[in-house]
């Protein structure tokens, strides 16, 4: 059988590339005793991997030049020496962009359980991404019935999920994203209240007639110019949750922007750096609400699926180009 | 009688100095029904000051030029019209820089009842200063027992009270101060654990030095340099109180200054805009415990006092320059 997995040969500086990766037929691992192998089925392409891919501070070592590079799978065990697994269980974990994976269990998240939705869906809103935006909104945002909430990267994978469960909650929502046609998916696929395109002229203005009542809660994924925008309009108690920082691309040295010090302390404010990794002994509270308002229809979904591993090498890039519509995946 | 009070006559652009004020002997004001008549006995001199004299967005609207400037002031009922005020009682609040002011209660903080401790106190520790320095580390940084706490302007009156708090409560204190003298009286006079003259080269190395474990409580007064390097060394889950911002003079336009963003994701961190009026009705939680410590000998207080109205015009530049060891009063 072969075993294509997307090999880091390059240590790219900002974000990763084509150029930084190469598609290898690595061989087939073997199985000692207590390890089960994932053959997967779909590999997940998320923003942090810029940051594993990058050597700098983060919170895990970067991705070593000839690894596979570090990254979300979900798959079907093939082969068990373990008895909490067994062949046809759906996995999903930090597997690797690889076709064939060996663990031992620490590297999983556990079973995929909800077996009448689609397996896909542990690498986003039964994942990471649902445990990003249930806590990130709903524990460092706390926002009550009401009040504003703004999304940036509002029809990304965790920014929709964010808008939706800020609408399960009784609040206005206003999501900000690039171009027409994710503005549109905010409003008609998403619910949200208002949509505003950060690439047409006036986003200042735009934010005034959308948050008539500033804004309590602001969940980012981008910093940059939108997050600075949004900052000149906190309400009183404004709570924000740094999610991501998608509009930065280089981290070092230090990019400068304007000083927020003044802003949190006129409107009381507070800001959050929020890793999903901190709520990991919570994740289930996460995940079966979100899988209560998948199936009532509160909550849905949109996936954009690339063919192949060949397609690896190009998804972050494309991702942070802002060209998927959707939770980006690579269908194996 | 004569009224001397200090006239805002100049808007200024930043911090005020001598030629915004004029001393002017105002005429002594009649007393209403409900309204009671305070003489002064000390000015207060706050870093808030040079907000209010600003004509910029701020929590309450601008001093009107011809109006005496706006201030904290302590003084004695000379006359009363109210049944819950009598001749003689001390009271303190926002009565403005006039060696006499009538108020109708509404601008006072109620009389000042610890009769065994300095009057002036109402307005430094027994006040917004220690309503500031008690909330502010408390609720908004929440210290735990043997964690690190930095305090900027540490030998400052809210920093000195924060410092005091924060080894009450059993942590690591670390004043970051002005000049080998301030840094001097952090040691000797307030008791912190490791000080540093962030005018000596080397700022950084010497907060590595002071906290080896990194920093997980930041209480900040200053923006700027001072910040930007704390900022570089923050522990998982630290937690910083943005309570003023001495070391920025304009805020319009908004200053720029390294993106804090990344620092608070990597590190879970938070950050909290601290305005002590949000904590008016718990006002007297952190006064009574902050006397009780004063009798006790566990929190120290240096007041710096200049003689005569004469002496206003020149105190808020003399405040931001850092000229001041200890709360800064003006002596009627």
């Amino acid at each position: 059988m072969r075993n294509p997995s997307a090999i880091l040969i390059e240590r790219p500086k900002g974000v990763p590339t084509a150029r930084h990766f190469a598609i290898e037929d690595r061989p087939l691992p073997s199985l000692e005793a207590g390890q089960l192998l994932v053959q997967a089925q779909a590999w997940s392409v998320d923003p942090a991997q810029r940051g594993w891919a990058n050597d700098a501070p983060n919170y895990l070592p970067p991705v070593a030049i000839g690894d596979p590079m570090r990254g979300f799978a979900v798959g079907e065990v093939v082969e068990s020496r373990r008895p909490d697994y067994r062949p046809g269980d759906i996995v999903s974990g930090m597997l690797g962009w690889s076709r064939f994976a060996v663990s031992d269990g620490s590297n999983l998240d556990g079973k995929f359980t909800y077996s009448d939705l689609p397996p896909s869906y542990a690498l986003g809103v039964l994942g990471l991404t649902g445990v990003t935006a249930y806590f990130g909104l709903l524990e460092a945002c706390a926002p009550e019935t009401g009040e504003t909430v703004v999304v940036s990267t509002a029809a990304g994978s965790v920014g929709a999920t964010v808008g939706q469960i800020a609408k399960i909650k009784g609040c206005r929502t206003v999501g900000i994203a690039g171009g027409a046609e994710k503005a549109r998916l905010c409003l008609e696929e998403f619910g949200y209240d208002a949509a505003i395109d950060y690439r047409a002229p006036g986003l200042i203005d735009a934010i005034d007639a959308a948050c008539p009542n500033r804004v309590d809660c602001y969940f980012d994924n981008t910093c940059g110019a939108i997050s600075d925008a949004v900052m000149t309009r906190l309400a009183k108690g404004a709570r924000i949750t740094i999610c991501g920082t998608a509009a930065i691309t280089d981290w070092d040295p230090l990019p400068q922007g304007p000083r927020v010090h003044r802003q949190l302390l006129a409107a009381s404010a507070r800001m959050t750096g929020f890793l999903a990794f901190d709520y990991a002994d919570r994740r289930h509270e996460a995940l079966d609400a979100l899988a209560g308002w998948l199936r009532e229809g509160k909550v849905k979904v949109r996936e954009h699926w690339l063919n192949g591993a060949e397609a690896a090498p190009g998804a972050i890039e494309l991702l942070y180009a802002g060209g998927n519509t959707g939770k980006l995946l690579i269908e194996l």
